[in-house]
């Protein structure tokens, strides 16, 4: 690869990963290579407040100031920047309402669903829509569909491939998907249950924080789903955390890794029932985390997973350049 | 029955149903009638403070005083009467740990496994034991093995009857029992499970009180968990509370009732893989949450459960006679 093909920084996009309780943005070159990345706390629901502290008259205002805080010196720089987001801000608690697309869904459809908020200060912001899953049990998401496209373009593959796509965390979602886009998809609350368990009930009161990971501890909560006393379902399972710290044959540091090991056992075991161990899976998420679902995997039998690093900048670029808000100019990854 | 075959209230026990959040106190007569109950909020973890405000030289102390709150009167009057207590009371963190039984345990290995506290006033208080179930993943009641104890008592049996009784609450309790004694017991966290994920949880955030229970929604969940989507487990189910709400196919109100029947559907559907629907159920607990359980039961093809009344009182009862702290005088409900 030679250096001097790198473009310089003119032209490209600017992404946005605007959740709940934080926005990543990321300057991206007219390649699709991330040049800077800024974090900031604004959520959707934790906005920044009017540097004279009053109420803003309209809710908007305030996603306008988090970008420009997040963004400002870029806009400023360039201003005919386009800018892409993808999460909550397309919920009904964000910025501007970006209807559900239904699933199945191609990286065409997700392109051109994109809502539009102008608001007089540069260009446009373009909001991904999120997926829907209709049935029996809906199932949505809102931004990790746009990590899903990001993972699948970062590994070429024959297009009528199938991968597993786990994104753990505070709701793990786990998505078939094919080169072509996302087929279908689960909702997990493993991360966010695991969370609530440890801080408000009783479980809880007789765990200490371990200084590292016990990783026996978590295959031992793992070796019970998988086991025979694992049919009594996880309501009953989740208290053998308590009574074998009470039997002594768990440590008050080892509680939490053995409730963690319970809880994704479980999920891991749901997986395995519906797509069987055979499926060629793909994790991308933070790094401790893999490597637990991983352990899980291999007690299901699944092979090891491949790790997809950090996608929702990758997915944001794939969707600008399918929307034709960037020019696709092939990135010098693309050519190794 | 002739009312004259009611004793004068002379003789009898004074029995303890103490718990980690509350104190229950029976005035009972020389048949095990119950004369007077009194309660009072001071469970172990919720002591009462000494009336000058400074701290307990001993712990002890605060537990005498919550007895002499409850059931001083009763003890001026008689101060000879015997004092029986069960629940958490005989935990680490009660007056005296009264150490557990290994489960199976007849009424006559909890009589004889009394722990005793003499403390200077009075009768000394004596406290069941608690039954653990060793294995793999352990089991421990505190409190529970008196009332199923008590729910036995009030129904004649064969002595080779075997019967499922469902403690519902916030750890349900489901033991198998004979008319001798307890065989073997499961805990389901469900009541403490739904309070965590409904207060700690995105799932509250859309939810709002109903005036009344919501039994078309409470069937809707029960449902969930016996479909094919039920084998997704309930880290998966428990998140269609939510996106049911976001597709408007269930109102904020029916969100909670929703989550119960998930909760309920597959405790139950644990105990049908466990027992099989034939198994004989009798449930005692609060009514609203015993009319929910028989809804489950039903669903998942057992027969109406037979429902019992508080028991506690009448468990102690069992105990102290069968302990020789009491005799054994017929009592008249014995002798219909």
């Amino acid at each position: 690869m030679n250096p001097t093909a790198s473009p310089a920084p003119t032209g490209g996009l600017i992404g946005l990963d605007w959740g709940t309780s934080s926005l990543r943005a990321f300057r991206m070159d007219a390649t699709g290579e991330v040049l800077d990345t800024q974090r900031r706390p604004w959520g959707v629901m934790n906005l920044p407040p009017a540097a004279d502290g009053q109420p803003d008259a309209a809710r908007a205002t305030a996603f306008e100031r988090a970008l420009e805080d997040a963004c400002g010196p870029w806009l400023l720089a360039e201003p005919s920047l386009p800018v892409l987001a993808c999460g909550m801000v397309g919920s009904a608690q964000g910025w501007r309402e970006a209807a559900y697309l239904d699933a199945p869904a191609s990286l065409d459809d997700l392109a051109r669903g994109l809502t539009t908020v102008e608001y007089g200060k540069g260009t446009p912001v373009h909001i991904v829509p999120g997926l829907i899953q209709r049935g029996a049990l809906p199932n949505v998401m809102r931004g990790e569909e746009t990590q899903v496209l990001g993972v699948l373009a970062g590994r070429p593959m024959a297009a009528d491939t199938t991968v597993l796509i786990g994104l753990p965390g505070t709701h793990s979602k786990w998505a078939t998907a094919q080169p072509r886009g996302i087929l279908h998809f689960h909702t997990f609350m493993t991360g966010e249950v695991f969370a609530a368990l440890r801080a408000h009930t009783i479980l809880g009161k007789t765990m200490q924080d371990a200084a590292t990971p016990d990783d026996a501890a978590f295959a031992r909560g793992l070796a019970v789903a998988r086991s025979a006393e694992g049919d009594l379902g996880l309501l009953s399972n989740i208290f053998s955390t308590r009574t074998l710290g009470l039997t002594g044959a768990l440590s008050a540091t080892a509680q939490v890794d053995h409730l963690s090991g319970l809880l994704i056992g479980h999920e891991v075991a749901s997986l395995a029932r519906q797509h069987g161990s055979g499926a060629r899976v793909v994790l991308c998420g933070e790094p401790d985390l893999c490597r637990r679902y991983a352990l899980a995997l291999a007690v299901y039998g699944f092979g090891t997973p491949e790790i997809a690093p950090q996608a929702t900048a990758r997915g944001l670029w794939q969707i600008a350049v399918a929307a034709g808000l960037v020019a696709a100019t092939p990135s010098p990854r693309s050519l190794l």
